[in-house]
């Protein structure tokens, strides 16, 4: 039998006032299910909620066994780092228009709570890339990332040089904007506007797609989620790193950036009714 | 410790008397190495070679324990599903300039061989596509594929119209000129030419790839080697379906191209030199 | 000032009974405004239309000094070609979800046509290709097309190879499905799947684009409108040449396809709210 | 009759020393052919030759009747621009492995110069792009581009949303890495790489080529080089306009970029057995 969900947390989109009365609809909806309700302490500050106790983003994981988050994508991205270490289930719920790991609309959101309540429902696990920066043989930084990691040229707009290599491996030297290191879930997002191919959800694979690469030949390339790609900066006059999006480090000639796959995957809880096909018809109007 | 190679099938590309020499040396070779040699049989027909025993093709994976061939890639994907329900290894030799099968050259083949014969080698687990053609609920007949099964438009140059399920859920009606469904093998090949992605040997995925798709969201699409992808020919004036390249059967409306992966690998085996992304490097001149 | 348009020949698509209603409606509200009214005769046989006069196709240019279309790109693609030699514009008018060159909705074809009457319109000139197909130095056949000529693979699924001159100048060999040479019209049809570029109908240029090139560096080019395009068919095992999406002949090896644009060009009558930008925006969803 | 170079003026690669012996080969073989040769100043100094009269590059159009450049690509840009008030022509002289521009080799330039001074050569004019940067009415910095003017995000790698008029008509908001307006010379360069299609320098168009777009079937797009490209920014973390790869400006949102096709050309001169289409088989490998 599937586990019941006795506490919930929701967490709403940074600093967007809209999502209250959605929210405050759901937490009532659940209270009256007799569940017990958690507000994220920054959604609860910014929407001056003070009907259910708060909890700092870092502890859901820890007492919630269950995390609702109503915003974008991007949302998504954010709590879905932060609870990269607790195996704490994820829904998704979207005001707007799109939403690849967001597919509950609020309108339909009762519905398909009432029915994760009562067990109906499936879960998909996301893998999670892990990278570290690393100049001189020091680590500077580390982070993770649940769409993508990109090495790309800075505002000075000259291409940069890369040096790949694969489990240690010389793979290429490439001239190009910037690579995009993508896991499945981040290849419906800036890898597929680069040229990436859509790598199911399920797939145990990482995308390496060149941002408009100066060889023509140098096209996108999938590879296992165990191999370790290591991308050093051979020459530019302006590179950065970014996780999701997010500028992480800039990065000096030499500097290396080493991804690798957490061992920790980000489990997404849909209604049965959802299809991984059908979001995707939906979202690139293949119809 | 690995399995000494003490019988040896040797295929030459089909009709191809330039091969004739190297062949010879090569069996010489393995000859004066203890080695029992035979010669495939068309082969030895076509070169009128009467010095070593000949063999049909359909009984080297019984009496055989490594089977070389002397040609292109087109001989590799013939000889390779001519083997498939054999465990036998592979080794391709290429006279030419294109192989992404055949990555010993004749130059190199004496050093090769030698070092394979030592157990210097890796063995290549490659997957195979088997597909069935469905025509009012009777199949009419199967086939497999190590490169890529192709449904396309005929000579007639309008676009056709497909229905594509995956593992029973309906995922795209598509109007294009064709649908390529590639092993990781045949990602290199004919799906490359159609915007398609490089898929690492290693990974269990297929791709599927449209070739010059109305909808331009119509994007290259990697899954599980576990699914089954059914394609159903919704409306076409002249449409067919191509294995590896070779027209397997035409196509009326209605008809379901059911694809899955075959239980069986290939196996190809390299020299301990050989490299996959030194291959891609040379073959796409990335460098 | 503008001419008025005092003669007009309605036409609709072949053997489409949908369009009576509104092509009756359209040719009763025409002689309501003192316009002499022809129907296109296998348009007046397949409707059965007896209250107007009818006409042959080709007679249209000379009698008539407007000629509206209903049917969608396909029809206007085939009047057009008809009625390459005459001046005369024109109109289309579509029911259906896509029009590149039927602008008109049935819905506001009387306000269009209302407009049009007054003078309240725009003109836009579109080039056309022609070709004829070169065997031992004999014209085979010739021929034009207001889209693309396409000379591409038949239904065997190998590759062919051709030979591309331009003005004289040997510019590549290539190994692809085929080659689209398009005019500007043509660029949102399908060379726009195979990976070309739009063109502005202004443009006095065409565009050739490789389908599925074997060499990827290969791409879409975009040459001057007066230049001469000479295709030679070094090697295939069936090959095709279509006009506007027409089997137009079976090529054998050594055959030659010249395209050059023609001097005249197709008039494309439109109400003066028509903008090609909003167009492009709607057929391909830019919004 | 062609005229006469009389007078030629040496332009060196910036800052590069190893072209001292070539340039000085070259000046010697004009001298001995009676021509009066100019080194530009900053050459002069430093690759520190006093044996000849050197000048500033902005006298050269007044005072040479032949620019000769020893460099790449970059380097022709930066005096294309230069000399952009100017009908003197350019010739191309390269070391390196690259050059759309330069398309004499160190090796066959005396041969190739020889035959330019007998009236061997061709003269083909490229056009160029002006650009204005206006913010509140107010233009801000003027510039030109012999490749192309790039509006794209700087380093902070969040898309940016851009709104694009032609002639004053709207054609589309794109969220998108950026835009490349490139002139024809400008597509066998940074817009080739980000997909846009090769337009023959002949051609008197621009092609609009979006980098990385959101939506799919956002595709590169070629006008009329008589048109004005108006390129909003609507919205951005960080936006950038770059002219020849050198960053011009950081914009704000609001800012809008007017592009329009300069009155003036360059001229670039070749040697009588140059072939516009043999450098792109070269350059691009199509061989």
């Amino acid at each position: 039998m599937k586990p019941a969900f006795k506490t919930v947390a929701l967490i709403g989109k940074y600093q967007n006032t809209e999502i209250k009365e959605p929210l405050l609809v759901l937490a009532d909806f659940l209270r009256a299910r007799h569940v017990d309700v958690f507000i994220e302490e920054s959604t609860a500050q910014c929407l001056d909620l003070k009907d259910y106790p708060s909890i700092h983003i870092d502890s859901i994981g820890a007492h919630a066994n269950l995390a609702v988050v109503l915003g974008g994508d991007g949302t998504m991205l954010t709590v879905g780092r932060a609870l990269v270490n607790h195996s704490i289930p994820l829904v998704g719920i979207n005001r707007g228009r799109f939403g690849f790991l967001t597919d509950v609309s609020t309108k339909s959101m009762l519905d398909a709570m009432a029915g994760i309540l009562d067990g109906e429902y499936t879960l998909e696990q996301r893998i999670l890339l892990g990278a570290g920066i690393v100049r001189e043989d020091k680590v500077l930084s580390e982070g993770c990332a649940l769409n993508d990691i990109v090495v790309s040229k800075g505002g000075l707009a000259r291409l940069i040089e890369l040096e790949v290599t694969i489990d240690g491996q010389f793979v290429q030297r490439q001239r190009s904007d910037g690579l995009i290191v993508a896991t499945p879930t981040g290849t419906t997002a800036y890898a597929l506007s680069a040229g990436g191919p859509i790598l199911h959800p399920v797939l145990e694979a990482i995308a390496l797609v060149p941002i408009c690469p100066h060889t023509l030949s140098n096209r996108p390339f999938a590879i296992s989620s165990t191999s370790t790609v290591e991308i050093t900066l051979v020459h530019s006059e302006d590179a950065r790193v970014h996780f999701d999006g997010q500028l992480h480090a800039v990065l000096n000639d030499g500097d290396k950036v080493v991804v690798k796959c957490r061992d920790k995957t980000i489990s997404l809880l849909h209604p049965r009714s959802y299809s991984d096909y059908e979001m995707l018809r939906n979202k690139l109007r293949w119809g």
